[in-house]
């Protein structure tokens, strides 16, 4: 099954999601809203949009299951608007002037509306998975709003955690589990689980394949992490080692500051500079930081293979999480 | 009915909601919430906790169906919850330092920390409403779910309009209407919508309901609006004619706008000054600005009343429905 196939009939569901806002009197607060998804103003389309790999997520989940997908759509719209109303409040809270290439929400309409935009966000992924009673029975809708808002509280947690780090040095590697647990893992094994759910999945099968994707989580965001200070610019897409000037407490840097060396000893000294940033990677890179991070990225790429086997995905959609899962993190096939 | 019986069952589940965020990495996140809802903290206290209206309003209606209010407490909650993530995210963007003689969240943890936590109730009313699956049918659960989630976007449609007017002077008072709408009306008339739902009532008598909280509300804010400038300043706690100098858009300013008169001329040349408010109001009130505001008030009085008897509430809480109406609305009972 090739996933492109399952775009198209997500970005209508978004769309239509998104157009409770499209009257005449809130014209322009819905424009807010469908630039920041990247369908309209500058620059709009599919760079705009991003992956929509939550969605794509949910919904091969569900098909794995041997249900059909296509009555699973508004839960998966659902969970992409839920990922896109934190992209809107992240960018105010971290003050990132853009967003894949584009300038963000804040930086066009003031903090003040991208509050409201990303608040707009948050109701509509409520009001989407109430519209899956259309075609499940309303306790498992109930059931699907309970993951989902339960979610949502673990993000609001690992955004809590992530901000209140950068007022702290003594962190270690088990603060950032828990961090990224909810900042990034909570939403995309939030996808894996709703979309057994609706596949009617039993409630043993859900757990595998909610593990699936917590661990597909954790080694995504590691995997990250590394590209961050050692990836390539050009396949990135961001400047390389910013992550190291912007002082972000990633795997890496947690796992060099534990071994109490040189690197923690600059690190405490004070912001990276841009033009230091190849010697910090180079001593990090010494200190063992680079090894802790890719043994726990194969660690949790290995958990997450594992636990996708034993949800034993079936037939062509099967097939696709697992060249999905491998592409996230950039293995071979 | 004593509605002072209703406040510590609210105050329990509302606390029950929101230990949610009560574990040892989140003690402080969960202080801020406990804080902005008045139970922690510099002045905690029933000053600091606000009346709690809409979830007795929520309650009572649920009573007054004849029905038993405890069930419904998950549902009260989850307003009072909406209502208060509003206050938190309102705060911040009109830049409001104090609420209710206490420092905003914001101004004590910043706008990023704050931003989060008016997420987290948001959240936590979702969470809410769902908890009413243990007392109700899923369907109804759902209805009730929908009803809140509506009224949240049409809180988002509200703030939207009060935002984007600031920096508009061809404002009627056409556009106040869909303003308060959003703003202030939408949640109370949510209160009585679920209230009634959760009574057992049928759809048209949920609708009659719906439309006395509708009115309630629009009367209740044009009160506010005449208090906010020709109010005794010990009544009201707050600087009389604050809202002449913060240039709010409040019905009487739009109804004089309208006139194209003198005060028309003067609110054309910039923001009027604490020394000019006295003579600004007597201006705006000999050009009508007062009456319409008060012809108004007693119009919307006369439709909320004229619901809430078509609406027949049973009982004592239906005498205390009365009762808190008429306290809203000050008139003598």
């Amino acid at each position: 099954m090739d996933t492109k196939e399952l775009l198209p009939a997500i970005e209508a569901e978004l769309q239509k999601q998104v157009s409770r806002l499209d009257a005449p009197r809130t014209k322009d607060f819905h424009a807010m809203l469908t630039y920041h998804m990247g369908w309209t103003g500058e620059d709009a389309g599919s760079e705009a949009t991003g992956k929509r790999i939550r969605p794509i997520l949910a919904l091969l989940t569900t098909a794995a299951c041997g249900a059909s997908w296509q009555p699973a759509l508004p839960a998966a719209a659902a969970i992409e608007l839920v990922h896109n109303f934190s992209l809107v409040h992240d960018d105010i809270q971290d003050n990132s002037p853009t967003r894949r290439g584009r300038k963000t929400v804040w930086t066009k309409w003031g903090a003040p509306m991208a509050i409201n935009v990303g608040d707009a966000l948050f109701v509509m992924s409520s009001q989407a998975i109430v519209d899956l009673k259309k075609d499940y029975p309303a306790e498992t809708v109930l059931k699907a709003a309970e993951i989902l808002h339960n979610t949502c509280l673990d993000l609001t947690r690992g955004q809590y955690l992530d901000m209140s780090y950068e007022e702290r040095n003594d962190l270690g590697v088990e603060d950032y589990w828990h961090m990224i647990s909810g900042k990034t893992s909570a939403l995309i094994a939030a996808c894996c689980h709703i979309g057994a759910l609706l596949g009617g999945a039993d409630e043993e099968k859900q757990e595998v394949y909610r593990s699936f994707g917590h661990y597909l989580g954790l080694a995504f965001q590691v995997q990250d992490d590394i590209l961050g200070i050692w990836g390539d610019e050009k396949v990135t897409g961001k400047s390389v080692a910013s992550d190291l000037v912007e002082g972000k407490n990633s795997l890496p840097v947690l796992a060099g500051l534990d071994k109490k060396g040189k690197f923690a000893e600059r690190w405490a000294q004070g912001p990276i500079k841009a033009e230091e940033v190849g010697e910090v990677a180079r001593l990090l890179a010494s200190e063992g930081g680079l090894l802790v991070a890719q043994e726990a990225a194969k660690q949790m790429t290995d958990l997450a293979l594992m636990n996708l086997r034993e949800a034993d995905p079936q037939g062509e959609t099967g097939e696709a999480l697992f060249e999905l899962t491998n592409r996230l993190l950039g293995r071979a096939q």
